[in-house]
């Protein structure tokens, strides 16, 4: 895919700064632009290479202002981030896999529907009752158990695996390994401290827009559903307990877990390796910081940190004082040696 | 499956409160009852689904009082959990998986003795060597190494994969992509660093009755067997580490991981995140909190919590007084200046 | 494989103390030692089982001083521990996977490469323009993507995955349900908040020599590579994001989490469970501990602990103060009772 910079800035509604006959056919990261290639800056942390990059043409915002000349084509655009989206969106879209058909020896039963334009995947397996949309893309050594639905244009990538009842929605991705519904953790011990298998016999929604990570796992509902609403992302080898259900818009970064029955709302953050014990309700717009670790309710718009849990302003004090620790004890020690001396030379 | 609240009380050994010959049909939980539809309290914090719900039968502890009058049927009983888990059994047993036989393609070495009554999934892979018992389930795409052995009634998920050597006993269960005996994390630095990999040439033996998550990887031994005694429950995405050994009946939750060649013992309670570092004895009857690190080694009974783990009462302590230490540190500043001035003063 | 003391010595460069015609034909952990069976002692925290073992030969370090007689035969060498991984590794030699050559059903495209004297299991799938180097081993269950390129004497075990585009080294060792270029976690949200993906149309490259451990996930670069360096060993259930670039010979234990464009050094060591955010700059020689958070660039040779990151040896100090955080908050109310009395009795 080759594109002049005047193409670029009429897709991205931009203004070039440079030569607009120039031609990049690739991207790179702006430290590691070489000629020919397309950058962007939208972190200031990466600004110095700014002045560094080899690139021959750079995406910038119009608010940002350049400390010296370039020897590069500039486009300026409002939002550098979204405008290199947009040219990768493009770009997907012109190299996107076009898989079709059905690849053998795959299983399909004869009692699944699959819909029109399907890629099924030698090795994969379809079992009865299973309804695939239209345009579904089912990759090698997929399983897809009895009665699961899959809506439209979704793509199941090499090693999914959906047990039985589980319903996936339109224009999901599910990565690599990512187990949707396997049984909730749910036993009760007996006299002797014996566990006895609760059976979990309700099944896992995802509804539609919901991308999930390599090795994921979300648990199947003890009863009624584990449920992750429209355009949820998970990313890798994130634990989703069982009757858990995640709001709208919410995204979740790798190594977090969510335990049994709680509940979080719509469009909250939760960072890398944070967790949250079971039977919470987690408000809308909630942000927690990676490896934080919930033990309560948490009401809309909480930021939260530290482990257990404590407002981030504060966290971010304490984890400063923390540091400071042994020298507190030493100075409550000097006071407290000071205060005797002077109640001893007092009597 | 239809049955009344009078079946349902015979079955629990309870009482019918309301009407006896009422019909349920299905299972939910007490915030989502609809009518026919059977729920249980077991867990206070619903308690105010019990004056909400829509269900039309309720399973609630003898030892809890109505506050107000109901307009289901109730049937009481001495233990509410132990009783829907009873009822999910009853269910269960109704609507057992109750494949049997061997689809094709599969591979099942002329080498390998597969017992009575099993279920071969389609792109299922048993090597030489292997001994499968009766009535065993293994699903498409699970991998059996070389000489592995399955004990009876064992039922082994989609992508489940178990390296050469390993042994499984009767009555286990393992979740798709849950990994037994892959290679333990060993090498040894030459003068270079650079890493020589130690072989490990042990092996894994799960006892009976042992479950393993989805995505749970449990290393083979260096020498000898890292070893899962009976009984025990391990959630997802769990990391056991070379030649670890768990006790009886311990269950551990999802995200935990433990070091190689740390030792616990029996009916401990592991909970989400928690870790512990290798070559540790852990004794019977310990809890770990979620998120906790263990470092040395515990005594029977202990419960711990906090990276370094700490006693969990002095951890609770410890977290309420983290968060007053911004105060704590202005109030040692205070009595600085205080004390300054006095000393000042007297002089 | 049969060997005596005299042929174990020889092969260590040790000396015998005791029986050199004694025969040794297996292995075992000194605490698990029976009569026919070699062990060593590396780690003194095993040092009282010396006196108990039941192995017939013990390997043991020149350095050590036995504080009593013991029954069996020795075999004193400079260095223990890679006595043992040197005797494992004559063990392992005899008794190596010797699969070759391609089991039925399986995908090779016709578009594929593959060398020689390589094992194809059945059930694995490898896409067009795939090229596979000589004695290569693919288990079952292994999914090639388009293009990928895996060199010489690399092991793949069932269900590892690798998405198209993706380059894996000479020597390298993926196990099961190793996910090597998922999509790394990239969103840009819309005005409502509504996420849309950034195409991730980069890569992964493995250098020579790297083993990745069972579940571990690493995500292909939003544009060039994560790159994975030469000699790096990474355990279970570990998450690397997009960019992330690691280190030659550097470990990481399992359930570590690097964020999104961190670079780590060469030769750093990565304690289990913990993790980096994104864009860091981590330096050579870094250790990080068990459960570490790293929020901040580090230089060369830093040892940190705790959340967020400290020296370790602040760190070891500050754990062992919260513990006593209770004690110290009564020590300043009770100065600040006693200095109140004071300035009252002055007044």
């Amino acid at each position: 895919m080759e594109l002049t910079a005047r193409e670029i800035a009429a897709h991205l509604n931009g203004e070039v700064e440079g030569n607009p006959d120039l031609k990049v056919s690739g991207f790179a990261r702006i430290e590691q632009g070489t000629p020919g290639t397309l950058c962007f800056l939208a972190n200031t942390k990466y600004e110095e290479w700014l002045y560094k990059t080899k690139a021959s043409l750079v995406i910038v915002n119009k608010s940002f202002k350049l400390k010296q000349a370039v020897p590069y084509t500039i486009v300026w655009v409002d939002d550098a981030y979204r405008g290199i989206a947009a040219m990768l969106d493009l770009y997907a879209a012109a190299n996107a896999v076009k898989k079709k058909g059905r690849e053998r020896p795959s299983h399909v039963s004869w009692r699944a529907k699959v819909g029109k334009d399907c890629y099924i995947g030698a090795f994969a397996y379809i079992s009865r009752g299973a309804k695939i949309g239209n345009n579904v893309k089912i990759f090698p050594h997929v399983y897809v158990g009895d009665g699961v639905t899959i809506g439209d244009n979704s793509i199941l990538y090499s090693g999914a695996k959906i047990y039985a009842g589980c319903h996936v929605g339109k224009n999901c991705i599910l990565h690599s390994s990512a187990i949707i519904g396997a049984d909730g953790f749910g036993f009760a011990p007996d006299a002797e401290k014996n566990y006895k298998k609760i059976p979990q016999i309700g099944n896992v929604v995802l509804e539609d827009d919901v991308e999930v990570g390599a090795n994921t796992c979300i648990d199947r509902a003890t009863m009624n559903s584990t449920i992750i609403r429209q355009g949820v992302k998970l990313d890798n080898l994130i634990q989703l307990g069982h009757n858990v259900e995640i709001g709208r818009n919410t995204v979740i970064a790798a190594c977090a877990a969510i335990a049994g029955s709680t509940k979080m709302g719509e469009r909250c953050m939760v960072g890398g390796q944070a967790g949250a014990v079971g039977h919470l309700h987690i408000g809308n717009d909630v942000m927690l910081g990676a490896k934080t670790g919930v033990s309560n309710d948490l009401a809309d718009g909480e930021s939260r940190g530290g482990w257990p849990d404590m407002p981030v302003g504060l966290f971010r004090r304490v984890s400063v004082l923390l540091r400071k620790l042994p020298e507190l004890f030493l100075q409550v020690s000097a006071l407290e040696k000071e205060l005797k001396k002077i109640s001893e030379n007092k009597n």
